[in-house]
């Protein structure tokens, strides 16, 4: 496999059309107002399963064959990748196995249930979780979907950015969170294939900084440990995706958990809509780094909006 | 002045038009197949100023000649009304007084002091502020705008059912909530109006079901006390809005507020929506009275999602 071409992407829009929401492009006077900005937000949260995930996760389950996938699909997740395979097994009819830590939020695990997957608990350490899916993989003889490191998923999570730049014409820049990197890896492609002028960037949390020590240093670097609230962006960047990254991607910007938290409260009380830490953390790179976005239109992609209502940071 | 007349109700949406949303109307999957029936969301959370009440406040401020408004408008309110209000008043550079009790939430006072309105704060009984906004009246000789016992409010309420109408084909029913009446009169003259077949329908909340006792016993009758987390909702019927709530609307729901914190739960976890308590109450009436509902096209009314995200129910 090598870095997805434009037609890859094209392919995997087409693929998995019919399973996703193409999901709205809203703005907020508001925001636009106090930032003094000009913000387009692709509102993810409003995706089936309510994060992006989805489309990386029917990618990969719809581009295999049958022969492939006869003993089902597994991964390991606490979020929502985890929901997102269930999903797609779901509904191409393939059992899922998902491998959960023991301390996954309750509403995340009755959502991978809901949709008839079988899950494992473990422990939350990584030992714990790898050990575990590898015991899984043998028994079952389940195809592994990784969440990110992984052309098809990285096909599938670029479709957003795709949708985006139709929604909205010329976007000087498209932010997106970082995580493991599928979505902004995915973004970086669509904006090279479908608008070249697009530059990309990410925001990260200084709490799991290793996007950016790696995109500074340009060589892979783990994060050592990590501490955030934005639960989504934990986990260390793919080699498949650094790749990707460090040839297309403009810029990283980093962020405390204070400013994620002020961008996440301004997005609920401004725009009225529910997103999840990870989410708000674009616009929290935005607003810390106001100038690099100034009399530029930018596009950010607000990547979920699964919280548990009973833990929020205000 | 009369009940207004199907002109009336055209002719105040067209003179609001510059100055709200037409707000989107979502459907949600999840939700209908939860609740087994087919809901059309008419999202006025995402209107102007989190609320339907822009609508009615600019109908009131728009319609009256520069004569008239040449020392202002002024009101009480606790909530949605005195930012309407405010943000009219702004638009129509008219100078705007609010007489908001001491105990109203920060974020509401910030928000009507951000357009520009003078406040005056008062105890929180209904005695403080009716003498605090006399004293107003007399010292300013501004317009007094009632929240809702006025048919120009009553025909500016009207225009989001009628944008609901238009949305969405077919409706058998249109639910909204009910505290004042100015909402749900205003959907009963849309209705007869624009969709003679459409009935309308109210939730309200137990602690505060002076619509409902009134609607039963034909006559209008106060509340002895309130007590509902649905803090919009906790004023009285007017008699204007009884007179047309009595002829046209089919049945008022009332609704426990654990039924009211369950629905705004599923809005908020289902659609990443944000809605205010009061906003939740026409899907809990749903959910109660299921059999109403069964098989019908049903519109609701979200009428609004200001809420402190510091005191949330969940």
């Amino acid at each position: 496999m090598t870095i997805p071409d434009k037609k890859k992407l094209i392919d995997a829009h087409e693929r998995i059309k019919p399973f996703i929401h193409r999901t709205p492009v809203l703005t907020s006077s508001s925001i636009n107002y106090i930032s003094g900005l000009d913000l387009y937000f692709k509102c993810e949260n409003f995706q089936k399963i309510g994060a992006f995930k989805i489309r990386g996760a029917c990618n990969a389950v719809f581009s295999k064959d049958e022969a492939q996938l006869k003993n089902g699909v597994a991964t390991h997740s606490s979020g929502n990748h985890a929901q997102a395979l269930a999903y797609a097994a779901n509904v191409r009819k393939i059992p899922a196995f998902i491998v959960m830590p023991e301390n996954a939020p309750k509403v995340k695990v009755d959502a991978v249930r809901g949709y008839g997957a079988e899950i494992f608990f473990c422990e939350a350490s990584q030992e714990s979780r790898e050990s575990t899916i590898a015991k899984i993989l043998l028994e079952t003889g389940a195809v592994y979907v990784h969440p990110f490191n992984d052309y098809q998923i990285i096909a599938g999570q670029s479709t957003a950015a795709r949708e985006l730049i139709e929604q909205v014409q010329d976007l000087d820049i498209i932010i997106t969170p970082v995580g493991g990197g599928g979505l902004l890896s995915g973004t970086a492609l669509a904006a090279k294939y479908f608008s070249s002028g697009t530059r990309v960037m990410a925001g990260e949390p200084e709490g799991a900084n290793d996007a950016y020590l790696s995109f500074t240093s340009g060589k892979l670097i783990s994060n050592k440990n990590v501490d955030t609230i934005a639960d989504g962006l934990l986990t260390n960047l793919g080699d498949r995706n650094f790749e990707i990254i460090k040839e297309h991607v403009d810029q990283i910007i980093t962020v405390a958990d204070d400013e994620i938290i002020s961008a996440m409260k301004l997005l609920w009380e401004r725009m009225k809509i529910v997103i999840e830490p990870s989410g708000a953390v674009p616009l929290a790179a935005i607003l810390k780094s106001k100038k690099e976005f100034n009399g530029k239109r930018v596009g950010v992609i607000l990547s979920g909006g699964n919280v548990d209502l009973g833990k929020l940071p205000f």
